[in-house]
C-alpha cells in the first residue's frame, strides 16, 4: 500500500480524499495556491506545499509544480480529485513516469474515453445504445448539415473534448445548424484547444442517469448502481440521487452490465462513470464516460456502504476490489444537494466572500462534505461549490424529508447561497413525484 | 398522527427528537430553563417555553410547569428524551390524563420495570437468566448477610429504585457487607426516596451488553440487535458500539428473543432496552430494563437503518411498527464516543464555559448529534455531555479508523473535552482487539 499520497486538488474533494487516506493510515500532502493558504484541505493534510499563485493555470493546473511537490515530499501516489488535472492524460502519464502512481485510469484510457467520438465507437462495438449521430468527428458544416437532416432536428453539436456544458449547442433547423456549427468549433478550439465537434440527435426531455463502476487490474469490474443527476442548471448538476425513480430492477441490471462491458472492452481500471440519457420511454443512450471520481459519488456510497475513494486507492496500489457484484445491495435512498456560494436571484452569480457564521446540520442520515468553516474567506478564483449535503432515508420520501430538515438547519452567513432555492425544488410537487427531466430547473418557477 | 409534540428535555437529545419530528411533519415545542435561553434545542423547535430557573427541580423536573407548557401550546404528545422525567411513572400517567400522549411506555410499565426487584422477578418467570441474588428486597442487614454468604462474595448491593451508578456498593467480605448495606440504604433513601435495596452476586469482568427492543400496541415486538457499552467510567458509559465482538449469531438471537419474551410478558409498548452482564464464558444475566430512549441509540440506528425515535412516535400514536424481525439486518459496525466538556486530568471534572471555536467532523460514515455551537456557553447545571460522535464502518476496524479520523478533526475550543482521552482508548491494543470489560477504564493507563 502507498505510504504518502499527494492530493492534487483543493476544497471539499481534497478534504474528502484526505479523510479516507487518514482512515487507511496513509500520509497526505496537500497542495495549495497562494489564495488557498487558509483552506481547510491544507490544515487536514499531514503536510502542505504552496504550488503557485491563485490562477488555476499557475497552481492547480501547473503540472511541473505539482510533480515537483510530490517528489519533494516523497509521495508514492497522487489523487487528482475531480476537475483540474483529473482527466489530463499527459499528467497521468507523467506521474507514472516519475514513479508517482496516478490514482485513476491510465493516461491512455483517459485520452481514449475523454475523446467523445472514440468513446461512442467503443460503446457501439459493445452494443451499448448511443444517440443516433455522426459516428465520429464532422469537419465541415456541409457534412454536418447532411447528418442533421438524416437524424432529424433537434440535433446537438458537441465539442469532442468538451465537458461541463462548454462547447455544446442545440440546433432546431438548418439555419441554426449553420450558425451554431461554426460557433461550436470556435468555442471548442478556444476552450479545449481542439476544434473537433460531432453531431447527435438531441434527445427530448431526457433524464441524466449515470452508472458508477469500479474496476481492478485483475479484470474484476462491478457497477454500484446508478445516480439520477437530472436536476441541473446549464449542464451543472445541482441535486443528485440514488437510486433513480425511473429505473426498475431489470433496466438497472441491463444498463449496469452494459456499462461493465464497455469498460471491460477497453481494459479500464479504477473508478469511472458511464453517463446515459434516458428518454420518456426508458430508451437509454450512452452520453459520455467520466474517468475520475464524480462530485456526486457520496449518494452511491450511502446506498451501497462502499467507500469509493478507498476502492480507488486499493485498486491503484495493485490490490483487488474488496467486493464483487453479488455483495452490492442498494439500501434505501440517498440525495445530495450541492451548496454553492451564489446569488440565485442574480442568475446564480458566484458570491465569494467571508463566511461569518457556519454550522452544519447533523443527526441520523446526514452527511456533510465541506471545506467551509466559520471565518473562512471563499476566494473568487475557483468553483462556487462550498459544501455537499448528503442524506439517506429508508425511501425517497424519507430522504426528501430529511434533506428539507437538514437544509433548514444549515447556517452559512456572510455569503449568499442556493440553500433556499434547493428547498424550493425539494418542496415542488413535480420533484417529489419524480416528474422531472434535465429541463426541470430551466422551467422551474420558484 | 400527532400534530404537535412537546420535547420535555434539553441539549442534544432534545435536538435529536426535534429533528425526527420535523422530518415527520410534526410541529415541536421546546422547553428551556432560564439557563438555557441560548440552547440550540430552543432555536430548532417551532415554539419554545421557559419553564423555570436553572435548577432541574424547578425546570426540567418541574412537572406542573411542563404540563402547563404542553397545554398552553396545544401539544397532543410529549417526548421525554432520557434522564429528567423520562422514567417518572407519575409524570407519564399525568400526561396521559391531561390528554397529552406520553411517548414511551405506560406509567405502570415504567414503575414496574423501574423497580429492579419486580423486573428481576419478571425475568425469572420468563426464563431470562438473572444474577444469583436475593430475589427481591432485603430489609435488614442480617438477612442480607445470609444471602451474601449463600451466593458467595463478591456481592453487589443495589438500590431498588437506583440508576446511573448511584446506590450501588460491592462487598468482598462480611465486614464490608455490614458496612455497605447500611450506607446503601441511606444513599437509596436520600437519592430516590426509597430505601429498598437488594443483593446480587457481583459478576467478575463482565461486559455490559444491552438489547434494543421496539414494541407496538398490537403485540408486535422486535429486537434491533445489541450494543456493547462496556467502556464506562463509574457506571457512566463513554464508548458504545454495535454489534458486540462478544456475541455470535446464535447468542444474539437467543438473547434477543429472551428480551422480547420478557417485554411480551408485561405487555410492554414503545422502545426499551434490556441490559445484560455477559461474563467471560458468555453466560448472560439480566441487569435492568430502561424504559426510554438511550443515549447510545444511534449506533443501533446506524447498523439497522431504523430511526428509533420515529418508531417511538409511530407506536405512541397507535400505529404499528413499520418493520418486522425478518426485515432487521445488521450491516457493518457502528461506534459512538460521548464528547464531554470535562477535565480528564482532574478526575473528569465537568468544565462548563464558552465554546470559542466549534467545527464538527464530516464525510462518509460520520454522524454528529450535538447541541453545541461556536459561541455557546455550556451552563454548569446539567450533564457535561455536549456531543455524540457516531461512525459507521464496514467492520469494526474500519469503524475504529474512521472514529480516530473524526475525533482528530473535531474542533471544540474554549472548554476542556475528553476527545484526547477517547483517542487514547481507541488507540489501545486491548480495545482494538476487543479485549475489555466494564473495568477497562478504571484499569486504563493513558
Amino acid at each position: 500500500m502507498f505510504k504518502k499520497i499527494l492530493v492534487a486538488n483543493r476544497g471539499e474533494i481534497a478534504v474528502r480524499v484526505i479523510r479516507t487516506c487518514r482512515e487507511m493510515g496513509i500520509k497526505t500532502v496537500a497542495i495549495y495556491s497562494e489564495a488557498d493558504k487558509e483552506s481547510m484541505h491544507r490544515y487536514l493534510a499531514d503536510e502542505s506545499v504552496c504550488i503557485g499563485p491563485a490562477q488555476p493555470l499557475k497552481s492547480y493546473l501547473n503540472i511541473p509544480a505539482i510533480i515537483e511537490a510530490a517528489k519533494a515530499t516523497a509521495c508514492d501516489a497522487l489523487h487528482p480529485g475531480f476537475g483540474f488535472l483529473s482527466e489530463n492524460a499527459e499528467f497521468a502519464r507523467l506521474c507514472d513516469e516519475k514513479g508517482i502512481k496516478f490514482i485513476g485510469p491510465t493516461g491512455e484510457h483517459i485520452e481514449k474515453m475523454g475523446n467523445k467520438s472514440y468513446a461512442r465507437k467503443i460503446m457501439i462495438e459493445n452494443r451499448v445504445p448511443v444517440v443516433p449521430g455522426s459516428d465520429g468527428i464532422v469537419n465541415d458544416a456541409k457534412k454536418g448539415l447532411k447528418v442533421a437532416r438524416e437524424i432529424g432536428y433537434p440535433v446537438i453539436i458537441k465539442a469532442s473534448s468538451g465537458g461541463g456544458g462548454k462547447g455544446m449547442r442545440i440546433a432546431n433547423d438548418d439555419d441554426e445548424f449553420d450558425k451554431y456549427f461554426i460557433m461550436c468549433q470556435a468555442e471548442a478550439k478556444s476552450s479545449f484547444n481542439d476544434a473537433s465537434v460531432y453531431v447527435e440527435k438531441y434527445v427530448l426531455s431526457p433524464k441524466h442517469i449515470e452508472f458508477q463502476i469500479l474496476a481492478d487490474s485483475y479484470g474484476n469490474i462491478v457497477y454500484l448502481g446508478e445516480r439520477d443527476c437530472s436536476i441541473q442548471r446549464k449542464h451543472q448538476k445541482m441535486i443528485e440521487e440514488a437510486p433513480s425513480v425511473t429505473l426498475n430492477e431489470n433496466l438497472r441490471k441491463y444498463m449496469g452490465e452494459a456499462a461493465i462491458s464497455a469498460a471491460r472492452a477497453v481494459g479500464y481500471v479504477n473508478a469511472g462513470t458511464i453517463e446515459f440519457l434516458v428518454d420518456k420511454d426508458n430508451n437509454f443512450y450512452f452520453m459520455e464516460m467520466n474517468t475520475r471520481i464524480q462530485v456526486e459519488h457520496p449518494v452511491t456510497e450511502y446506498v451501497t456502504g462502499i467507500d469509493i475513494v478507498k476502492e480507488q486507492i486499493r485498486v491503484a496500489s495493485g490490490q483487488k476490489l474488496s467486493l464483487c457484484q453479488k455483495d452490492i445491495k442498494l439500501q434505501g435512498h440517498s440525495i445530495e444537494c450541492r451548496i454553492n456560494a451564489e446569488d440565485v436571484k442574480a442568475d446564480f452569480r458566484p458570491c465569494p466572500g467571508t463566511i461569518i457564521s457556519y454550522h452544519a446540520p447533523g443527526g441520523f442520515g446526514v452527511r456533510v462534505d465541506s471545506s467551509a468553516y466559520e471565518g473562512y474567506t471563499i476566494p473568487p478564483f475557483y468553483d462556487s461549490m462550498i459544501a455537499k449535503l448528503i442524506v439517506w432515508g429508508t425511501d425517497r420520501n424519507d430522504a426528501i424529508n430529511r434533506m428539507k430538515r437538514a437544509l433548514g438547519e444549515f447556517i452559512i452567513d456572510g455569503v449568499d447561497t442556493n440553500i433556499e432555492f434547493q428547498l424550493q425544488i425539494l418542496n415542488s410537487k413535480d420533484f417529489v413525484e419524480g416528474k422531472f427531466d434535465t429541463s426541470f430547473i430551466s422551467n422551474f418557477n420558484a
